[in-house]
C-alpha cells in the first residue's frame, strides 16, 4: 500500500453504495436475442449463455468481450494470527508475496494459462491489523484508506477483474465477518483454512465467537463488520468490487475470504454484488453457506482452498469460451440448419 | 467413414479389452512427490492435483503435458429417428456437420479458445442405422467397422483426446444402452434430448422400453448392447476410447451419448474407462445416473446439453492449468517459504 492514493472516509464509501449503477438491460436483451438464433437447441450451452448475458449487462455492451482480463491479489497481515489460528506462521504472507513477484506461485501459472495480467498488492505487511479478539481490527481511517486503495487498484478498460487474497489467518477473519453478518453459530463458519489441526480449529471457533460477541454492538453495518473483524486486504477487495461496479467491470470472486470481503457490501445493499460471479465453492466450510446466503451459484466445485484468486482465474477461460460461442457461432439462417420439426 | 480403414471383428475388439494396459504408477508417484513440495498447503488445489496425477499415470510420463490436445466429433444417423423421438429432423445431423466444417458451431469456437485441433468424422450419414425398435441397429460387421474406424481416428502423440458426437435421436440410443446395461426403468434414462415435448418424451420412453425388451436376450455383453441399440458414431467413440488406452492418451468424455458409448466398454471391463475423465454432467436426465454407475465425478455442472464434445473441450484449459501449476510452481525450498508451523 503506497502513500498518496485518494483517501475516502467510511461515510464516503457508504454514500457510493447508495447509488450503484444497474445493469445495461439493452445489452442483455441484445445478447438474449442473438442467443436464440445460434445453431444449438435453446439453452443448450447452459451457464455459458447466462454468463454471456451477465457480461453484456455489466460490461454495458453487446457482444461482451474477454480480451483484457485482470487478476488482482491483495495481501495483508492479521493481528489475530497471534492467537494460533493458522497452520502457517504469519511471515508466510510476505514470503508468498515474494513468490508471487518471482512467478513461482499457483496464481502465476494460472494467469499465464488464462492470458490474464496479474497485479499483486501488498497492504502494509509490516503493520498487521490489530488482534480483533482484543480490539477492532482497524481504525475507521485505516479501513477507509485500505478500501480506497482497492478502489484505485481497478484499472480502466479491463474486461473482467478476478479478485483474490493472501493473508495468514484471514479465514479466521472471514469466518468472524460471516458470523457477524449472517448469524448462526461461530462453528458454522469456521474451517481448517490452510490446514489447522483439531486444537487449532477449536481455538479458531473460540476466537470467532468471542470477537463477534465483543464487537456486536459496535458493528452497525457491513462496513463496521469489515472494520472490526476484517483486514486490510479484505477492505481492499471490498473497494475493488465497488470500483469495478462503478467502472462497468464484471468481477469474478474467488474463495471464502474474498467472498466474505465482498459480503460487507452485500450487507449494505443486496444488489451490490450483482456484477460479481463466484468462481468456485471452496472446501473451506463456511464458503458454501456464505454462497447460499448471497444467492450465488459457483461455477466450479473442484475441492480447492488455496486463495490467491486461483479459482477466480480458472473461470477466465470459461468466460472466454462463453463469449467465443456467442460471438463466433453461425445462426440457423447463416448455416442453413433446420430448426425444431 | 471412408473405405479402407483396418477392419476388426467384434471378437477382435473383445480380445483387446481383455488386455488393457494399466496406469504408469511410477509417473503417478513422481507427480505426488513433487506435489507435496509445491508452495501451497497440501491438497489446496483439489481436483487440479488429482488431474495431474491422473494425466501422469495415463500419459505414462512425469511431468504430464497438455500441449497437443485433440477433439474428435463423430456424427451418425439413427433409424430410430423415424419414431419421432427428437425435436429436430434427421437432416440436422448432416447440416450440423457442414456447420462444423464451416467453423460455425459451438465446438469450433470452444476448440479455438482451448487451442485444440478438431477432427470431424462423418459416419455414413446417408446410411443410418436400422430403427432399433424393429431390428438390431447394426450388423456385427458394421458395428465392428465403425468401432475400428474410431480406433484408427486416434492419432499418435496427442496429449489428451476430447470426444463428442452429433446425431439426431442419439440420446434415445444412449438411454436404451443405459437401460440395457444398468437396468432400472426406461424412464430413468430418458430425457428431453435437444428439446422434445411431453408427447415426444412419452414416445421416447416407450421406444426405449420396447427395444430393450425386444433385444434383451441377444444382448449378451456391452458390445452387443452397442450393436443392438447404439449407432455408428457411438461405436466409433467406443473405438476411440479403446485406442486411446492402447496409445497412452488420456480421454475426456463429454455428455450423455458420449458417456453411454464408453459405458459399453465398462460393461466388458470395469477398469476400461480408468484413463477417462468425464468433463461435465449434462442436464439430460440419464447422465448423472450414468456417472454414478460408472463411479465418475464430473469436473463441471454447467447445465449444458449440447453434445459436439462441447463440455469435453471446456475441460482442456482446466487440464492445462493443472499441468501449468504442477510444472511451473516453485517448491517451498526454492521460494524460501516456511512450511506449517
Amino acid at each position: 500500500m503506497s502513500q498518496g492514493e485518494s483517501v475516502a472516509s467510511m461515510s464516503d464509501i457508504r454514500q457510493l453504495v447508495t447509488d450503484l449503477p444497474g445493469p445495461d438491460e439493452a445489452a442483455a436483451a441484445a445478447a438474449a436475442a442473438r442467443e436464440g438464433q445460434l445453431t444449438k437447441p435453446a439453452g443448450a450451452l447452459g451457464r455459458l449463455e447466462e454468463l454471456v448475458a451477465w457480461l453484456a449487462a455489466w460490461q454495458g455492451r453487446h457482444p461482451p468481450r474477454i480480451e483484457r482480463p485482470h487478476a488482482a491479489v491483495f495481501a495483508g497481515n492479521h493481528g489475530v494470527a497471534a492467537q494460533g489460528v493458522s497452520a502457517y506462521p504469519a511471515e508466510v504472507t510476505r514470503q508468498m508475496v515474494a513468490n508471487f513477484i518471482e512467478g513461482g506461485a499457483a496464481i502465476n501459472q494460472l494467469c499465464a494459462v488464462a492470458d490474464a495480467d496479474l497485479r499483486v498488492h501488498e497492504m502494509g505487511l509490516e503493520e498487521p491489523t490489530r488482534d480483533f479478539s482484543a480490539a477492532p481490527a482497524m481504525e475507521p481511517a485505516d479501513c477507509a484508506r485500505a478500501t480506497a486503495y482497492g478502489m484505485a487498484a481497478v484499472e480502466d478498460n479491463i474486461d473482467v477483474l478476478a479478485l483474490g487474497e493472501m493473508g495468514i489467518a484471514n479465514t479466521t477473519s472471514a469466518a468472524a465477518m460471516c458470523h457477524a453478518l449472517f448469524g448462526g453459530e461461530a462453528a458454522d463458519w469456521v474451517g481448517r483454512g490452510s490446514g489447522v489441526d483439531d486444537t487449532g480449529l477449536a481455538r479458531k471457533v473460540e476466537v470467532v465467537a468471542g470477537a463477534v460477541a465483543r464487537h456486536r454492538a459496535a458493528m452497525t453495518d457491513g462496513l463496521e463488520v469489515l472494520r472490526h473483524l476484517g483486514g486490510l486486504e479484505l477492505a481492499a477487495i471490498a473497494g475493488a468490487v465497488l470500483a469495478a461496479r462503478l467502472k462497468r467491470t464484471p468481477v469474478i470472486l474467488d474463495g471464502f475470504a474474498c467472498t466474505a470481503a465482498a459480503a460487507a457490501l452485500h450487507a449494505l445493499d443486496e444488489g451490490a454484488l450483482d456484477h460479481c460471479v463466484v468462481a468456485h465453492v471452496s472446501v473451506e466450510a463456511g464458503h458454501r453457506r456464505l454462497l447460499e446466503r448471497l444467492g450465488k451459484e459457483p461455477l466450479f466445485d473442484l475441492g480447492m482452498r488455496l486463495g490467491e484468486a486461483s479459482g477466480a482465474v480458472l473461470a477466465i477461460p470459461l468466460l472466454k469460451a462463453a463469449c467465443a460461442c456467442h460471438g463466433g457461432m453461425a445462426t440457423f439462417a447463416e448455416a442453413g440448419v433446420s430448426g425444431p420439426a
